[in-house]
């Protein structure tokens, strides 16, 4: 049977399992990408392996989301950043020289390459044929050990293009267009593989620019195959060598097929407040602009800056709008600047800002209350931009730098109409890259060789071995849906903590009980109690190592949310299912102990566990847990389990600190 | 006799007074300018005036503290800024165009004229002789409503500069040299003039390097003739229409004489965290430096920037060395762009950031903790890089970006010894300036024509006059030394209220008393007792303002701080002095009246007023005031008093709200 290009890269990487859609598959990762407010918890884990380098053929760490510094524990985290990849063998590069996905598209992604990113976005370079996909830190700090990635292995999806794009209508119209398709879940448990006699009509910048928003689809990865226009882009950015050529076979089995041609797509927005809330921009016409910004990985590259400073050559940008300029990587400034574009955009009105995602989570440039920002970014939930109720357009930048000339939204073409000497600027690509290097640190020259942490960066907590009893305190007893937002707050004031889990872990479960914190450290040790899906919510990993910081050793709940199961194994905590009556039964401040011997019963596959109330009833708990994850668990988690793997199995489980 | 420069143009502008030396002068001003942070309340106050525009020859609004709009606050401001220009007839400049001082020189400043801001560093334009003084946000708002500014006659200093800067050496290590000198408060009630045969060999953007940093001298305003030079530069920014002859009578009397031979200048440089902490720089070298940033309105000039870049063509900077540079306006932007100069900088490793004063008040690029930061900007005052405990030293571009290059504290002269092919850049004057006016809108282009307030935008409170009764409870008693942070807190959690008067007033005196607010707010009109020495420490007018909002009608002290006391009549709130036993003897809670009529008796200039605590024993109570000082205590406070004398002296006070 023929093969997918997922499926051929899939292969050629695969560990353990087998490629049934549905099943987990462990996978060799060859490149991973960190970016700054993941990155130190990804190395502060690295670190706490106690390896002596990075195992993957690459490891690259960029700085990004804090480029501005507005706090010093956000240049504290750059500097901790910069010592961990050159006590460990990563390429870093420094403030100011761009967004991860993009710095890393120019400088390291390779066609037929499995890559691992701490960052949602991390598929972009699918453009190129690389396959990657975005996971937590802990994964990463994993795979940078050389522990496999595990993943359940996704259906492949094809897109089939058809067609070539026609006046105006660019390559983020295409994603927009399957947005609006498949909405935002559309993707989930899918990778999507773009194929047909379009894809040649797009330009690598233009794939990326598609498989960068895969994400807002939900999926797992998006990937086009290699062909002449791959080699070109890889030629311009003198990496020809990176080549080879990757097709799906001509018989290879898809589990769905979606076609899209090329030639009716016309110019898109996605209104206020989802990527897939989408509709022709005629449609939403007529709307005052107040804000309008170019960048981020999905649009800020030179490529996609061209087009708007070809529109606004020898015009202004309308005087009731702002527009703001954050190229996605130093390299398209440089670019911009050397051919002359920085000077026509400055004098037409525009606000260069340093490469950055800034805007794009909501640092910096923040929409003004009740205005309209239209955005060349990828997401636009509400809230995000950094103010609550926001109003937030996304678009390609011709759409946007038309609405910025004319001060309120406007389809290009009618905008061109309008303005006689308004052509559609076309794609270009760009000749001949620079080599922005000053502001990457190769590993070989790298200027720090310990880690240098500030104030605010702590250590990581490992834990210790399952030990046979478990026994302590019910620390609190929560009732149904409790979200990870309960367990770890997310907002600014809390989350410039995330390098310092000492510091973090005084807000664990705060919103349910300011007294949770301090009382479970105290107790030393405990259980938590909870009704039906507890930890639905996001994926943060700190809603399991907080309260692992804290000490506490499992979790009785009725039920719990996937993901956040899956954390509490990587970090340790024992996740029971109790039954109703029992979790009435139980109170807040009672003993709870596990009768059974707990080590040896994960170990084995013991699914049933007798539990022991206050000495004086007992109730049955169920486990219910892959092998993989037992033997996490029983380690004392993931950290745990990786540092016996790569010692050889020697099982000894450092101390907690 | 003759006649300083600095006396020619009061002598023209004076409206009050005469030019003695401690009196009290009153001056019309010409132009008037506002930055972002400050202006909010500018636009209020002269809201509050009733007025239909501007009676100034010029005004403009400026946004460069908050350019990077952090907060949706910040840009809510910059709209109700752009909102207020308009429908009052000022010039704004947008948010990215770049620092007031700056865009203000190339775009209105002129010789001769007299200009009044709301900011520090409003002195800037003295390097082309304009008079320019910095001022309080009512100040601002009372000359642009037509009314003169009051201000102590200053000493008038000549500073007496020979002969020429030599290799490597440059304005800013004139000014250090100065600062080293005299100190920090060397300049106090004093305007610094320069003269002699040295002030030829500076042009302008030389010049004004030094009268910016008058202000860290503490004096009024520091200002220089006009010459060829200031006609070349004038005719470079395309205003040679501006230009006036003003040159100090052959026989002027100078207060003091300070004569600096600029060849014996060398290269300087201010240690934390004072810029009088001046050493040459030989004397700091060898010390690490994580942080350089170049730019700020003492040294972000095109000018100051260039020597910066040529230093950096072909070079690199240190991989262990951040470099940010900040532009102080986007023409300087948009001029460096246009001669590929941002191309090789980028090249360089440099970030390039928007125009904006951004991290001179710690806003952005925040140094890490225990690192050193070079800066070319006018202050470093401990904490003020946004983290408590910097290091961050002063000094010129060139002794910046060898440390830069380097990686560590040099003498560019020491580098250029170590690296054959550097040499001195030397200074360059910009050649033919590009209109940047994308970016301005003058009041016939406005946009806006009535007030846009966001949600954190509130209205600016007036006063009634005074009226012959003053009889409340003493809502607060406090001790010795309460300084203005005491008053109203200047922490970041607070500071962005301070477009939002009724907000910011929850935070009056919390620092005393978290319940004052609220208790003031009820008892609808008061009395605050104090020790000593109320009211010491900054400037800030919020002091006076929010109490006056909560209803609070008098101060009784032991004694005031000379500016608050100030602030207290511009605010309407009468202070008076009580001796200690009256002051032992009163207790919170208890009511005061005022016996005598209050209101006749400020206004005939009577002194002693009797008081009757609880109606139990009386005491006395003094006045010290002036007539000007009366008159606005009796209105009501300045605002009042500059609404009846706009309207004919009507006398009709508005209603407070």
């Amino acid at each position: 049977m023929g093969k997918t290009i997922t499926e051929k890269i899939l292969d050629e990487h695969l560990v353990e399992g087998d490629l049934t859609p549905g099943e987990e598959i462990g996978i060799e990762i060859d490149q991973v990408l960190a970016q700054d407010t993941t990155g130190t918890m990804v190395w502060l884990q690295f670190e706490a392996l106690d390896l002596d380098e990075v195992q993957t053929e690459l490891a690259a760490q960029y700085c990004d989301h804090q480029t501005y510094q507005f706090d010093f524990k956000n240049t504290d985290d750059h500097r901790f950043l910069r010592s961990a990849a050159g006590t460990f063998g990563a390429h870093f590069s420094r403030p100011g020289n761009g967004i991860c996905h993009n710095v890393h598209k120019e400088n390291f992604a390779a066609p037929g390459k499995t890559l691992l990113g701490s960052d949602s976005h991390t598929p972009t370079p699918g453009g190129l044929g690389q396959l990657a996909i975005g996971a937590g830190g802990l994964d990463i700090a994993v795979a940078m050990g050389g522990g496999a990635y595990y993943v359940e292995m996704p259906e492949i999806v094809n897109i089939r293009l058809e067609g070539e794009l026609g006046e105006w209508a660019s390559a983020k119209d295409v994603i927009l267009e399957l947005l609006g398709r498949l909405s935002v879940k559309g993707g989930v448990g899918k990778v999507f593989e773009y194929t047909g006699p379009g894809v040649e009509t797009l330009s690598v910048p233009e794939r990326t620019t598609i498989t960068n928003m895969g994400t807002e689809l939900g999926a797992t990865s998006s990937i086009f195959g290699t062909d002449e226009r791959t080699k070109e882009w890889l030629d311009e950015v003198d990496r020809s060598g990176d080549y080879v050529d990757l097709q799906p076979d001509a018989d290879a089995e898809y589990a769905d097929e979606i076609v899209v041609d090329l030639s009716e797509i016309e110019p898109m927005i996605a209104e206020p407040s989802m990527p897939d809330n989408v509709v022709p921009v005629r449609e939403a016409a007529g709307q005052s602009v107040e804000q309008v910004m170019i960048g981020s990985c999905t649009n800020g590259a030179y490529e996609d800056i061209l087009p708007t400073a070809k529109m606004l050559e020898g015009r202004e940008v309308n005087k009731k709008t702002e527009m703001i300029i954050a190229p996605a990587s130093k390299q398209a400034s440089e670019m911009l600047a050397r051919e002359g574009w920085t000077a026509e955009l400055m004098a037409a009105g525009v606000n260069f800002s340093e490469a950055t995602c800034g805007a794009c989570i909501g640092i910096g440039h923040v929409p003004g209350s009740d205005t309209v920002s239209l955005r060349t970014f990828n997401r636009n939930f509400e809230g995000r931009s950094g103010i609550e109720d926001d109003s937030v357009f996304l678009c390609s930048p011709e759409v946007a730098t038309a609405a910025a000339i004319k001060g309120e939204i406007i389809d290009p073409r009618d905008l061109a109409d309008e303005l006689d000497d308004l052509e559609d600027p076309g794609f270009e690509l760009g000749r001949g890259y620079d080599r922005q290097d000053a502001d990457l640190i190769a590993p070989d020259e790298a200027v720090d060789d310990e880690l240098v942490k500030g104030p605010n960066i702590g250590d990581v907590p490992l834990k210790d071995a399952l030990e046979p009893n478990l026994d302590g305190e019910v620390l609190l007893r929560m009732g149904d849906n409790i979200t990870t937002d309960h367990i770890i707050p997310a907002t600014s004031d809390i989350l410039k903590f995330r390098s310092n889990v000492p510091k973090l872990s005084e807000f664990t479960l705060s919103r349910v009980d300011e007294s949770f914190a301090q009382r479970a450290l105290d107790a030393d040790g405990g259980f938590l109690v909870a009704g039906e899906n507890y930890g639905q919510g996001s994926s943060r990993e700190h809603a399991a190592l907080c309260p692992m910081y804290l000490g506490v050793e499992g979790v009785l709940a009725q039920s719990f949310a996937r993901i956040h199961k899956a954390n509490l194994f990587n970090f340790g905590l024992v996740p029971l299912t109790i039954d109703e009556d029992d979790y009435e039964n139980i109170e807040q401040g009672d003993n709870v102990e596990i009768v059974d011997d707990v080590g040896q019963g994960v170990r084995s596959g013991q699914e049933e566990f007798t539990f022991r109330v206050n000495g004086e009833w007992e109730g049955t708990a169920h486990l219910d847990a892959s092998e993989r994850e037992r033997e996490i668990l029983a380690a004392g988690g993931k950290l745990s389990w990786t540092k016996q793997q790569t010692q050889g199995g020697s099982g000894a489980a450092p101390a907690d600190d």
